[in-house]
């Protein structure tokens, strides 16, 4: 593969200095640089000035140069001999509030070497970014979380390059991208404003920073593209989302949807970019995401019918005696039930037609969904009527957001090109089951793309090429946020979305009850 | 004064927060500065980021902030509330071989606090850049000659800033103008290949640094401009001078000649510059400078001559007893004895008319300039043959230098409409004898001007705006370098040089001899 396929690299021969061209060595090999990359803003740093006219010369004035792009000028992070065979190395880092995962890339050609994942070490102050955000303010607080986060994020770089036989030191560029809060905290930024109105950022493109002033522990010069956010409740893990699904780029009005800690949406086309965020209005709050268990070894992710008997099949991951359910599994769940008429449109369990399978406990209605005997536990698996009352609240209020957004710019949910979903529950959602709960509008299957884990692969598109450098910017001066006004529009909207799959059952064609 | 007249202090009032703009501190900031520099390039630094939710809020987003502007974009270095006091000030520093002299200035008016000077401490390493070279290659050298400058300036910083009761980190922005090679160990950069063939820098243009990087005690996030070189002998102090001495923005053609440890010529108006040093050629080497000792009390710098007596009346500075004579007062005596008759066109002592004057020590005819009874050295203050052999050389030399510059553009020196003179040199010679023994053009003598220091003087005005900035970079950019070619042409513009005025004596109409 050409040497000289990513900006990053640049192997380049010099001119050997002259009497006749007493040119300075930085100067040089900044004119031999600049042809490639279309601009003289090229930065070198002291310390590697200091090593300069050694490695020069050594080399005969043939070398292999690693760059990156800081906003208005580029900087020369490294320089060997041009016959130099150590390894370039990049890292994308999805700084998740749960969960950071890290893609390790050869630089050269774009190619994934290795990925890892760890559970973020600020889980112990707090599972969410509200405790986490309190605890920031007390004494030593911000500090506490910062250093939990470099630290994890050290020595999952340290394992990472291990198992690839590489050295930190080999990483000369990384990519970041989390929601805001998780940012700050990566920055060791107060994010106190952020959680109080009108929940103001420090900062919202913080650009490109020294991975040393980070006190990450990669190549002492290496840089760190932190990827922008837009608000508080719009983070750069989204900006990388939609990076990675082109929405930005397409004809046709598509739509991102990346169900997380929240419910974020960005809804566009090449020629605009609109958002919004679940969290947005009291009658969200914590509705989308209150839906069973994460998902993991044991825990039910399908569930089937069989229409005669009303007995179900189940899956779980990793196919071990189920132990729990999960988001998507119940999504299939509801849907199922509300088929076999087992829940009404209310999303009321229906005791006449559920029969034994539902139980009394503590004076709520449950549904035994695995019977003790079959059940991981050791007791019944059962999903209570508050727990289905949750779930349709959650249903209703992601079908509202999607109504309210694209009602915004005159066009209906029916109306999507394709509807690229985010993140695990992009993954196992099954799109018909949702749809039947009319959690998701009534498109042609074909329109529903998971798009796994788009924070991460965003960051890692960043790693290929600074062309995405300006698209990210482009793409944050481009989305309008749509705050979500809970006005009387919208609750009229939630309370239509409360019935399953809809009052309106027009728009829900393909749904079919048994 | 206008609070806003100097583009380094903005004090401005940001829109305060609300749920209509959720625009970050750091972005609300940047554009509200935005349009006071004319540019969104504003960047920063990460430690900056993490005071600046605070105090944007104490402040009630009412702030002065104190930027610099480095390449591609402008630096927020610190930011205060807008009724902060604390003073601004800034440091221009003339990094010389001999003398480093540091001027401070109030950043809000550009008006001079104070100046001090002190001698460089690498004095005791060698005087001169070639033995501090070789020392750099020593093992720790090159980090020796690094700490003795820094820490030079360190004490220098303090004394300073003592003395206007005002703290180091007051200072937020430096400017530097110096030779290549004492640019070179300022910065910590191998200045090996400065005097080996072909003579090449580390960097010609080094921009603008961060001052702890750089190892100075001022605020810690100060940002320091480096003034550019144009090779190896043509430095920052040079460009410096030239921005002070504005010939790059003239209609007529001038001349700023630089007499320090080499003779630097700058010939050029407000389309081009070109330019050239006198260590360019063997013949020249020593030879401008080493004509008596330096100017300091009790030196002769001004000498006449009784026409009728052939007794000298000198002065000396403090008015202290003559203990030596400074190359000033050597070219005054050199005129005043060649006026008499006292030295012939050649320059040779002529003891016929120089009587008793002349003594025979140790086989050398001296002349004695001041008798023992009146010196303060307690012995006869003489001029040798062999010193005056000098002086012609150089004399020769400095009138080859302009004649060989100027009919490189086909034209005479008889024809510069301004000759500005640099430095010590500058400030103490007199025009009319330097024109009287043939080493500067026969110009009326109000063209002559001298600039005093014009290295402190240009980094001094790179502190008032970026425009100079600008400026600095026009100036490099056009600066075409004169290689003096010790040829045929070269040899015989010399020979014809040597004597006292010229062996053209046209070219002296007003010389006259009694």
């Amino acid at each position: 593969m050409d040497k000289n396929s990513t900006p990053w690299i640049q192997t380049v021969s010099l001119e050997t200095p002259s009497l006749k061209d007493n040119t300075a060595d930085a100067e040089r090999l900044i004119q031999a640089l600049r042809f490639r990359l279309k601009t003289p803003a090229i930065k070198i740093d002291l310390d590697l000035l200091k090593t300069l006219p050694t490695v020069l010369r050594r080399s005969r004035f043939n070398v292999r140069c690693v760059l990156f792009k800081e906003k208005q000028h580029w900087v020369l992070i490294g320089i060997t001999d041009a016959e130099e065979a150590s390894p370039v190395a990049g890292l994308a880092v999805d700084l998740g509030t749960t969960r950071v995962v890290l893609r390790l890339l050869d630089l050269a050609t774009g190619a994934t070497l290795a990925e890892s994942a760890f559970d973020n070490p600020q889980e112990k102050i707090g599972p969410d970014i509200l405790v986490r955000i309190h605890f920031a303010e007390k004494e030593n607080g911000l500090n506490e979380l910062n250093k939990q986060i470099v630290s994890g994020l050290n020595s999952a770089i340290e394992h990472l390059c291990e198992s690839q036989k590489l050295e930190p030191h080999h990483i000369y560029t990384l990519t970041v991208a989390g929601n805001t809060t998780m940012t700050h905290l990566f920055m060791g930024l107060n994010p106190r404003w952020i959680i109080r109105e009108p929940y103001i950022p420090v900062v919202n493109a913080p650009g490109v920073m020294k991975a040393d002033a980070l006190g990450l522990h990669v190549h002492p010069r290496a840089r760190v593209l932190i990827f922008p956010n837009i608000g508080s409740y719009f983070g750069g893990d989204l900006i990388a989302g939609i990076l990675f699904s082109e929405i930005n780029k397409t004809s046709q009005t598509c739509i991102l949807v990346d169900v997380g800690t929240n419910a974020e949406v960005v809804l566009g086309n090449k020629n605009w970019l609109i958002a919004c965020a679940g969290a947005a209005g009291p009658a969200l709050e914590g509705g989308v995401t209150r839906m069973g268990m994460t998902a993991g070894p044991g825990v039910i992710d399908q569930i089937s019918l069989e229409t005669d008997t009303l007995g179900f099949n189940i899956h779980t991951i990793d196919d071990l005696p189920p132990k729990g359910i999960c988001g998507s599994g119940v999504i299939d769940l509801a849907a199922r039930l509300f088929q076999a008429g087992m829940i009404d449109v209310r999303g009321k369990l229906v005791p006449a037609v559920c029969g034994p399978r539902v139980k009394k406990i503590n004076g709520q209605l449950h549904l035994v969904v695995v019977p003790a005997e079959g059940a991981g536990t050791g007791s019944d698996l059962t999903i209570s009527q508050a727990d289905l009352d949750s779930l349709i609240r959650s249903k209703a209020a992601m079908y509202t957001i999607l109504e309210t957004i694209t009602a915004s710019v005159g066009i209906a949910p029916q109306d999507l090109e394709s509807f690229y979903v985010a993140g695990t529950f992009g993954s196992f959602i099954n799109p018909a089951s949702a749809i039947t709960i009319g959690m998701l509008p009534d498109l042609p299957l074909d329109r529903y793309k998971p798009l796994g884990n788009s924070s991460l692969a965003g960051a890692a598109l960043a790693l290929q090429s600074d062309k995405y450098h300006d698209e990210i910017d482009q793409i944050r001066d481009r989305i309008t946020y749509l705050e979500l006004n809970v006005n009387q529009d919208f609750m009229n909207r939630f309370s239509a979305a409360k019935f399953l799959p809809h009052t309106n059952t027009n728009l829900f064609p393909s749904v079919k009850v048994f």
